[in-house]
């Protein structure tokens, strides 16, 4: 069976698995304190190209989600996201848990554009009862997004202008971050990624580690008792190493990009295939997740041979799927599976 | 440095580290619904002789005891707890950040005792105005405690008891089950714990896993949605097989229990030269914490050979300090360590 | 000055102040626990047909809604309401404050259809990935909406329908329910809504109290220990006597129905009063609130006699306004102003 | 039945409900934004002595405590008090229904020592891992305490120095603070308490209002959208002008001090009677709460005449009861009460 069901079937980058052999019996302290969370720190500064951005990791997105989102929000304050957003659809209401409003907004192809923020908060802070609202304190957007589209430098930079405009923080989800930064599409760097935004993460989890998110603050202005809110929702891992030698490893010798430029390769090819072939696209994705529609016989046929998620099913009887590749797909079975299309 | 610092200095038993690169390539489902997870579970089920328990993978024990306390209390319920119980003291609220009070009771040497329990259920239930008070929903104890100390079998069916009188649940925190089970003063196995409580948990972060904690309802009587209210809480794992390989790893072969002997042996030994050589214990624990109490002086000295922590500052200057030996600990570094006493 | 602001800019009807007097100096116990409320209780019981029905009285709406739906959904579930609606505009996030989503849906007129509730259910329980989303648990709607406008009985039964095919419960907010049962337009009586949800509430602050809400459940089935909750949320008034007085007097001799019958009668005449001089209505309400628009100039001319809430911004420059009479609203005011229109 | 229940059995004093007479049909703005409201800040900031004080107008007492406290709190801080307070024991876990520990720390005579918090803190900020604990944050006393008893200026000045010291906020929970003011015990006047404390309230319900407490911030310092804060909290009422029309009466001519000198008055005449027959007093409280002790013959006979509530059982089978004397009682039910005693 070819597995293409999501980015986090298998275990970790094999160089993930010698590190943590190698350094399997140095005793360090826990919570993040030992030795590797600091060298991971200090590559992840490098990458950004910001010598002061605090840093700190966390288990898993969804976590670093409502973590985040409940750190840095006032008690008052809700957070905008796209109707589609993860926050919004797929969290099983974990930011709603800590208190606070999802504010979601129209997107097109999984996209907040700059305007319907504008707008949303002019209309705000126009109302003369807006006292009884929940106030806007932040917008959320995922690069990719869930459709697997990519902002342009161009519309990142427009949000942050909107959220300047109304003291809002950006919080860009990286959970993909990689397979981002690596599409042929991608108009930004890594460090530019830093200039656009307040807070954002670097996805490990489905980029090659076995677990673990790093959260970046460019600005170094993490929130006063970090590690105190963290351990308040439950989230802070007591072997803090087994993230810091992940992330150690995926910043060394630019594995971490490396690998997410092999996802993307594979994704491109596979998606090439599927519009040679007749494919229609439910979303024109230029990252690591495809979303080609079958019909009834087509996904008959292709059950056989790969497991995939069915996306959305459509008003005609036909289904959006998703197809996704990682770091461990291999190019054999990518071939396999367009042999079969 | 000898290292005794606590349990989770050190990354895995490399028994794991080799199972998790067998299986590293293997393709699986998220999110606790591989096979290596449904194996782990079989096997935690054999172990307890409950073949109809419920079993699910949590990260770590502030995350574990938050889940569990925040999913089977009713919202008008609060959860019992000895004033120096983990939830009270050392979890930056964790469980009022999910809306729930723990009351806090007497405790001694780490234990609450079962009377304590039905005076404040007695008393509870014969106030008039107990419609303004938190209803006492659960109870919750460390097996063993933060001193290091255990509930004997009387002790906790004592418990086990009052529970039943005034409909309590007993919740077992078992971060450090593995050194209560194998200290030669445990009266109870594991099958017999399950007896004795309502849902406890396996800790694997202190006994040998990178992280990990096996959350078990002996009756088979999980909330309903669980995952949803785990996923709610940001706790899940989205590749769970990192936790279903570990703990199959440490239920193989009595893993989890030979290394958690290995711990203890060590700490008697430990805790025998200390008593040999005139140290007070600060309190009497048969498992792999040892406490014992240190003039300035004696601090000073050690502190040249060995890591480990500061307790609690006596009034009469001395110290109560922590001696933590693991499944990673070192016959040899014991003796280096006796040899300086 | 001819005040419109809102239902809730006098004190109260001055029967309601004498019963105060008169009942003033009478000792009786707290919390909703004395003689007043219990004939209050009565009253409303024999006003719904319902017998068996709980009744709780609370202070304010935005209290009742967050109390109710705290208290009835599980931590699991989600509210459903009209992106328009009360809980998911206009009340500062109190609903998300308990840890609960709302799920806004699109709307007509305000109003909620049973098939959008339908096609989300629908398309909820399809979705293999449910367990990753907050469950659907209760329907919100207000009779009337917050655009003053109203269900038909067959529109709340198809609401019924739907809630019972998908296990959630009905909740009708009645803030202001006087004004919309005497409404011309209203095809259903008070007993009849009392078929068709789970649970809703009469308002008193909008229709002639000094505060409070009668929250009715007519199958009798409030939660458990409802009154704990109701302290927990800080939402128990010690003299509960007030509310028991003001609704025992708004039940008595159908003065609730009277006093709401007056508000619509001069509310359809300043309707009609703005038809026949030729301005626009934003929404077509049959109850106390009439939303015109207005130009510029007629804005300005009638804030020289009236006081008014502007409702929303027109993009071609117009405003629609609202305009709001109340049990306390005098006739000859009604004609002065249409006098000015 | 002679009635000394509690200080909430009655309606409002009469000019209270003369004054809602008088202004019933005067139309304004809600949510506290009224003239009466206003002028009710006015007379409080002049009777506090402070021109700029912030003064917020709530309904309750329970909903004034766990607004003011998670309005103040950081999401890492939790409140210390008396074990005893009425947030720890007698409000459903209000507090931690917003998220916020109650640190409960030991007491005498339900008073809170300065040494006491000094300790706590001194502890807190030694220990290693304070960030795995809640930080204290604030202070919450009552005054009078819920034993009747009452802290000295030289108390609370301790209070508000150790405050100072680790940075804490001072709450007074003031819902008798007229009876505590008027004591011949205090030795403290309304302003010098404003020097003494970060914010306090000022009870309506038990002294003389149908219900109220304002709330009072000495130094202006009222957290940024307040309204926001209560309206999320369920908290805000519509009819904002219930509650300035009680104030402004209350504070008009000082009558909130009359009538608290009043209850006080027949509460010592009250006290001294107990002791001269000789029953023994629970609690030494020079305030408008009595605590004698009864025998089982001595309860049985006072019940035929009076309706008290039950304190607290001894253990040697006496009973701990309480008389509440308010603006109410009639000095002619005390002296039947003396006479069978």
């Amino acid at each position: 069976m070819l597995y293409y069901l999501s980015d986090y079937t298998e275990g970790a980058h094999p160089r993930i698995l010698e590190r943590l052999q190698e350094s399997n019996l140095v005793s360090q302290p826990g919570y993040g304190e030992d030795c590797f969370c600091a060298a991971a720190r200090e590559k992840i500064r490098a990458a950004c190209r910001k010598p002061a951005a605090d840093v700190y990791f966390l288990v898993g997105g969804t976590q670093c989600n409502a973590v985040t989102i409940a750190s840095l929000l006032q008690r008052w304050e809700a957070v905008i996201a796209a109707d589609t957003g993860h926050i919004n659809v797929h969290e099983a209401g974990a930011v709603e848990f800590t208190g606070h409003k999802v504010i979601a907004l129209p997107q097109q192809g999984g996209k907040l554009a700059a305007e319907t923020v504008r707008d949303y908060c002019a209309g705000f802070y126009a109302n003369e009862t807006r006292d009884h609202m929940p106030f806007p304190g932040m917008v959320y957007v995922s690069q990719p997004t869930e459709l697997g589209t990519l902002y342009s430098k161009a519309e990142l930079e427009a949000l942050h202008a909107v959220c300047g405009e109304y003291g809002l923080r950006l919080f860009v989800d990286g959970a993909r971050l990689g397979y981002g930064l690596m599409s042929p599409d991608c108009d930004m760097t890594l460090p530019e990624l830093c200039e656009l935004c307040d807070v954002f993460y670097i996805g490990g989890t489905k980029v090659g580690a076995l677990c673990g998110e790093a959260l970046v603050f460019p600005k170094g202005d993490m929130p006063k008792h970090m590690a105190t809110l963290v351990k308040q929702q439950g989230a802070m891992l007591a072997k803090g190493r087994l993230l810091g030698v992940q992330f150690d490893t995926l910043f060394t010798d630019d594995l971490y990009f490396k690998i997410s430029r092999h996802a993307i390769e594979l994704a491109m090819k596979l998606k090439a295939a599927f519009v040679e072939k007749g494919y229609p696209l439910f979303a024109d994705s230029p990252t690591n997740q495809q979303f080609p529609i079958l019909t009834k016989a087509q996904e008959e046929k292709l059950r056989q041979y790969a497991a995939f998620e069915t996306w959305e099913p459509l008003p005609d009887g036909r289904k959006a799927v998703r197809f996704v590749t990682s770091w461990a797909t291999r190019e054999e079975d990518v071939d396999a599976l367009i042999a079969v299309l």
